[in-house]
């Protein structure tokens, strides 16, 4: 089994001791490896907003907020009761509009704890369930994770190198590593991924954690590279995959996508979960940021402060950019995905 | 006459005083408003290389440096002579590998003081007519500019937004002057630049200056914006300009260049001289510079220091991905350039 980098170890993402919920600061990472503690889930959805955690870290939060919940309650510091997983898992929601995987996963597992409390047995045994449910969805996606990770090794040809955008977590981590492990030399170009650095800060300290080469350029110099007939393939993860193959994901996705068409260089994105009631762009919701976030790089000002400026967090890249998409079901072209997911 | 924003005026980018030459530090800019304060060619040179000024800095440093030189050789603290101009203009030029127009002017300046020196009067006749010849080259200069940015503004519709990328200085910023003077409402969408952020720190401050409605974006984010039907044109200066059209622009350019065909966007590029001597980007010098850059901003570190990066400074667009090049015999498609340079 290949070892997580830091960054995706659980207990750095996010947990809790008493009343007290701490989530791993990724706006800091790795120049500071410090902890946001929260004292509420209203806490903990606003470090959602506030980008503490970001990509696939929210689903371990949401995961292991249902598990605080319980051992409050038990601790009589929540009211005790379904009541207060809903209103916990609503605020958690609303903190991330884009990404609908977190939402989803907990209105299921919501429908799972409903009944745990309609059982009426005593709260020690619910709360023991709940624990067992998170900690069985935990080991279902780690699982899927592994089980993409592969997928996306037999991608990887041998001297490759492979350009990303964000941060791409446990999928794209797991690809390059088992590609490794399966004897072929891989490397990463990974782009910054301006305002908040994620490419810069959390998958290029990663990699190389991890052993696997890689250099860091600006978001605008993908093409560049390209151009150059220096880039084996570009995978990204997903914010969102509607049933027509539109592949949401952080800004600067597109362009790439758009460089690689054009030098004929193949496409993949990861989707743990393609979202079978978005049909396609016109059914998403794109969040807006605050300027202000572009004007600030690590919390310097890099301009006059009244510049404006404007933050569309993701973009929206169309089925005919999209070569793959890496999902539990197998690797599906945009064509192939309403078939199996609808 | 439309007046040039702080950045653009000749005593901000560079003066002397005696025997010290100060340029205005474009890496500060607008944060700081400062200058380095160089006490020989030498250091002038280096200034260069380190991007104290760039883009259309650099050709004003060589003006002022050539009257620089002259009147320290009146005050004795230069050698008098040809010989001095002829090493002055080869640091000068070896310090600005990518861009050719610097080293084209001084070539051609030379022969002129060459001349001058060959006539045989006396040292503070040659010091007026050198002072002379630098002023005559810069009204050329200043009615290039002039008559290039009206170039650009006929291209540019009422309700218009521009991209652009870097700091594309006199002749962008006068097209969009002069179109706001004719009457249409203007507004540009400026890339960042990393990892200098020119666009963040020239581009946006000089068009703000000027009332010229700016929005600052990342670098990733032009092709967001493209796929929105936001733009209407992408314009950018150039380094270079080969006889086959291709353009060398700052790195980034390529990107969006690519993702405006893709959206049928325009894409103009200001040059305000061919290069007769490229053909083709075979003949180009493309500068890489240290990757160390790259892992900061503005002096900060962004990531861990051990992260290894690159830094293509330039990128080369090919013809196929260039509507017009705006240049002093008018805006000449790729294929009419060598027509109107060789």
């Amino acid at each position: 089994m290949v070892k997580l980098p830091y960054v995706l170890q659980k207990e750095n993402i996010c947990r809790f001791d008493g009343d007290t919920f701490f989530i791993g600061d990724r706006r800091t990472f790795p120049l500071a490896k410090t902890f946001v503690a929260c004292s509420s889930v209203r806490d903990i959805a606003i470090a959602l907003t506030q980008m503490v955690t970001q990509g696939g870290g929210p689903l371990q939060v949401a995961f292991t907020t249902l598990s605080y919940c319980a051992h409050r309650m038990e601790r009589g510091t929540l009211p005790a009761g379904f009541e207060t997983f809903k209103g916990s898992a609503a605020q958690l929601i609303a903190a991330r509009p884009t990404n609908t995987t977190m939402a989803r996963v907990l209105e299921k597992m919501l429908g799972e704890i409903s009944l745990l409390f309609g059982q009426g047995g005593d709260l020690h045994s619910v709360v023991q369930a709940i624990d067992a449910l998170v900690l069985e969805n935990e080991q279902q996606y780690d699982a899927i994770y592994h089980a993409m990770g592969k997928k996306g090794a037999s991608l990887l040809k041998d001297g490759e190198t492979v350009l990303t955008t964000c941060f791409a977590e446990h999928t794209f981590l797991l690809s390059l590593a088992y590609a490794q492990q399966e004897g072929k030399t891989v490397s990463v170009l990974a782009s910054e991924t301006r305002p908040y650095l994620q490419g810069a800060r959390l998958t290029a300290p990663s990699l190389r954690e991890m052993g696997i080469p890689v250099s860091l350029i600006t978001d605008g110099m993908g093409a560049n590279f390209l151009s150059k007939g220096k880039v084996g393939c570009y995978m990204t993860a997903s914010d969102v995959v509607c049933m027509d193959g539109t592949v949401v994901n952080k800004t600067g996705t597109l362009a790439n996508a758009i460089a690689c068409a054009y030098y004929n260089v193949p496409y993949y994105s990861f989707s743990i979960s393609p979202d079978p009631s978005k049909r396609n762009s016109g059914d998403l919701h794109m969040e807006m940021r605050d300027g202000k976030e572009v004007i600030h790089c690590m919390g310097h000002l890099i301009t006059d402060e009244a510049i404006p400026a404007l933050y569309p967090s993701f973009d929206s890249i169309p089925p005919s950019l999209v070569t793959g998409i890496i999902t539990p079901k197998g690797i599906l072209t945009p064509d192939a995905l309403s078939g199996a997911y609808l």
